[in-house]
Formats: structure tokens, sequence, C-alpha cells
């Protein structure tokens, strides 16, 4: 196995980034990697935001994963800083490869860099696999996650 | 009671916000409101970044509550943006007035004036009164939430 690259995601990397989104069961009824426009509008707006870091894992070129980290500022916990992991994904052919915990350690790593006092992420229930991942790495799962579509 | 107004928080509202941020079982524990110092700089923070929302609720010139709204461009769900709630707390003397669902109806509001799908929050899982409330507001608790204090 070549060398892994966590690096910033760009528009040629969007192909392989919305069809992992799709590759997931929650995820498969939500996207639509047959039309990239919404998602090249979204990567645009991320792009523009210094307080967005959208990475794609690389090896030997493939992209087989990939995670949003926000900084955020705030008041709460004496103006600590937190960083939010959103959309983590693992190309089907990579998991069990360890690749998953290397992401995540990026993104601790990287808050850290970044002054944040706190890395949070939300896992829906039936995930429970993850679960199970994200406590091996150190989380607890002290919190309920709310959600509310508009 | 006079009109409730719900604006931006400015330095002049920060002794305040940090006061009902520390008046509160949790909060206690972890805020220092005897020195503003990190909060003045967390407050800059924010005012500096257009995807921040810190706002306060005020009555009669006294503020009576507060909440943060974060906006989060996004990848998945066809490149939905999402919005995130945290830091929300009402002043001791006004719980149980209905403020707190104003303030949470503003976000949700705002959030969708915005052009978000989804708003999130997550809510420590010992405050039970709080669960129900934001379930109540039409919250589903989907995820489990995860934190990772660095």
């Amino acid at each position: 196995m070549g060398d892994l690259e966590i690096r910033a995601a760009t528009a040629d990397d969007l192909p392989a980034i919305v069809a992992m989104l799709a590759d997931d069961p929650l995820g498969a009824q939500r996207e639509s990697p047959d039309d990239l426009t919404p998602y090249r509008t979204a990567l645009a707006r991320l792009a523009a935001d210094p307080n967005q870091h959208l990475v794609v894992a690389v090896r030997e070129g493939r992209v087989i994963g990939t995670l949003q980290l926000t900084i955020i500022p705030g008041l709460s916990h004496r103006g600590a800083t937190r960083a939010l992991i959103e959309a983590v994904r693992i190309h089907a052919d990579e998991r069990g490869s360890g690749l998953g915990s290397k992401l995540i350690e990026w993104a601790i790593d990287t808050s850290r860099q970044l002054g944040c006092r706190m890395v949070q992420l939300t896992s829906d229930k039936t995930r429970t696999d993850a679960h199970r991942f994200y406590e091996r790495l150190g989380f607890t799962a002290s919190h309920e996650g709310f959600k509310l579509r508009l």
C-alpha cells in the first residue's frame, strides 16, 4: 500500500466524495451522485470559509475517505473554541483498514493545532459500529443529538 | 411585561451572558465570571465570522437569554447547509416563561431564512427537562452526541 495523504478537497474530488456519501445505508436515500451541481455550489461555499476544512484521504491517486471539520468559536467554557466533525465516509474497499482512525486522528490533531478545547460529533443512533469506533478513539457519548429538518 | 427583543450580542452584554453561562449546574464548574478577558477574545472572533450569530434576548433593557447559532455549509444531503445551536441559556428569573421557546423559534426561523435544511444541537444526557423541551419544539433525539476534550 502506498502512502496516505490527507489534504483539502478540490472540485476534482467531488465525484469520488459524493459516491462515498451515497454508498451508505442512510446516504443512499438522500444523495444524487448523477447531478453534482448542488455539491459544486456547496464546495465553493466551504472553500470560501476559513473555519471549514473539508478533506479527502488519498492513496495512490485514489480518494478513499473524506471528513468535514468545522472550527467554532464560542463563549462557553471560558471562551473555548470547539471543532465539529461531520460527513465522515470511508470507501467500502477500505473499511476495517484503520483509515477511519487515521482520519479522526487527523481531525483531533488539527483541532488541537487550531486551539480547540473540544472535538464533537453526532452519529445516528442506528450506527452502533460507529459508536464503538468513536469510544475507542476516546470520545464519550455524553449528549443526546437532536435534529430538526426544515 | 415589555416587548422582547432578540438581537446580536455586543461587548456590553458580556457580563450578563457570562453570568447566565455560570448560573447552571454544569456551567458553574467551568466558567469564570470574574475574569471576562477570555470571553472578550472569543466575542471578537464570533463577531468577525459571518456564519456566527450570537444573540441575546432583551426585555426592558435587561439581558434575559442567549443563544449561539452557527451556519455550516456541507456536501451531504445534496449540498445542504445546516445550523447548529449552542450555549442556550435563560436567566433563572425567566425560566418557565416561554422565553426558551421564543429563542429556539428565532433560531429555527433564522436558519430557514438563511437557507438551512436542518437545525441540530446536542444536550447533555443529564438535562432531561431540556430533552422534553426540544422534543416539544419538533426536534428528534435521533443521534448520539460524542465529545472529546483536548
